[in-house]
């Protein structure tokens, strides 16, 4: 009876290549046996979010900070090289060329292996966020919760 | 006799978002009794600045540094959004209408309880600040403290 | 027959800064005789690019990777106060005046102290890096090897 090793990721970051490697590094600690959790705050909370309009009743700051922040993950920009949003497109196109897995659907597959994917509680009330504008299946928590996890994790990353 | 949990996170960015995200998890940590460090290094030295000016003597470049540099916690920017410094300004209003701490005091409350703010004496040396510009109580040591630290560390984070 | 400490250090950040904190820690522990790997990914890549332009069949899309990334260490640029390409010469400056190795001779140290430089072979692949391109005594692996290190690892840091 051995223990399962366990990965813990804060996402706070909201460029698409870091997300990437948040959700690749998820992926393979899972399929590794690992029990992981990505903890998505800040900017980070902007994968989670569906990509149509959700009708919630919003002040006006909620609702500037929705439009100004990427409608989920395929909207997010890139830390280097955004090119004024061309550079998210380069990169995309050449991952298609690789067959390499978009975002969106890192963010499936992480869904598929039971990777526990949190929605920090204090951002979405911060900026107004409502759990009806993010995808299904996630968990809400806030930074006790991910320091519990994270205290017994055997690879913590913030990114 | 447990040992206790031990927290250590680097503070590289002088973003206020990535400061604020540092800090939330410090506090978090120490008020969960884990021991926590805050070893803050590049960037990251400009959230231990008081924000009056100082006189001590400086090189023209010490100065020029100490010019651009924001002078304290509440002077840094965001690493999104920042929008020619109204970004902070926004964030900082949807703060205060939801009781969320402002950087200056999570960096209070976390002297409080007890977590272990060091300033990066090698970073010190290269920008030229000095040790009367920056806040009361903190320690100051290199890479190798900060490494004694980490590696009996339960979280370590880059930040 | 003590067990050595292990340091792990996934480098993302193609900033010269971001990279020459990986480098200083990375230095540090194996100074102090930690097990250290740095996995270069994404931009982190540049790091390890040669000066020169090596001769390599490219596609159109990799050829234009190749010619808008920096071409190794010193070509990189900060993560903050860049002006334009004269803040790292600020930096560099500076660095000679206090005597600080510049980032290619941290890498240097680090290869001399038997810090193990991982090239991530997908990100390779993505942006089209051939390993003539890249620094002589480089490992290549992908995810699966980060993670066989960092589940061991006390201390792993996302940079």
């Amino acid at each position: 009876m051995t223990e399962k090793k366990k990965t813990t990721i804060v996402l706070f970051s909201g460029d698409y290549d870091k997300a990437m490697a948040a959700y690749i590094i998820a992926n393979g600690a899972a399929a590794y046996d690992h029990e992981v959790t990505i903890f998505h705050t800040f900017w980070g909370l902007n994968a989670l979010r569906k990509d149509e309009t959700i009708q919630v009743k919003k002040s006006f700051m909620e609702k500037m900070f929705g439009k100004m922040m990427p409608r989920g993950a395929e909207k997010m920009g890139l830390s280097k090289m955004n090119f004024a949003g061309f550079g998210p497109k380069m990169i995309k196109d050449v991952m298609k060329k690789h067959n390499a897995l978009p975002l969106s659907n890192l963010i499936e597959m992480a869904q598929e292996q039971d990777v526990k994917l949190v929605a920090c509680t204090m951002t979405m009330d911060l900026l107004g966020l409502k759990e009806e504008e993010l995808l299904d299946k996630i968990d809400y928590a806030g930074v006790a919760a991910y320091l519990a996890d994270a205290e017994n994790g055997n690879v913590n990353l913030f990114i």
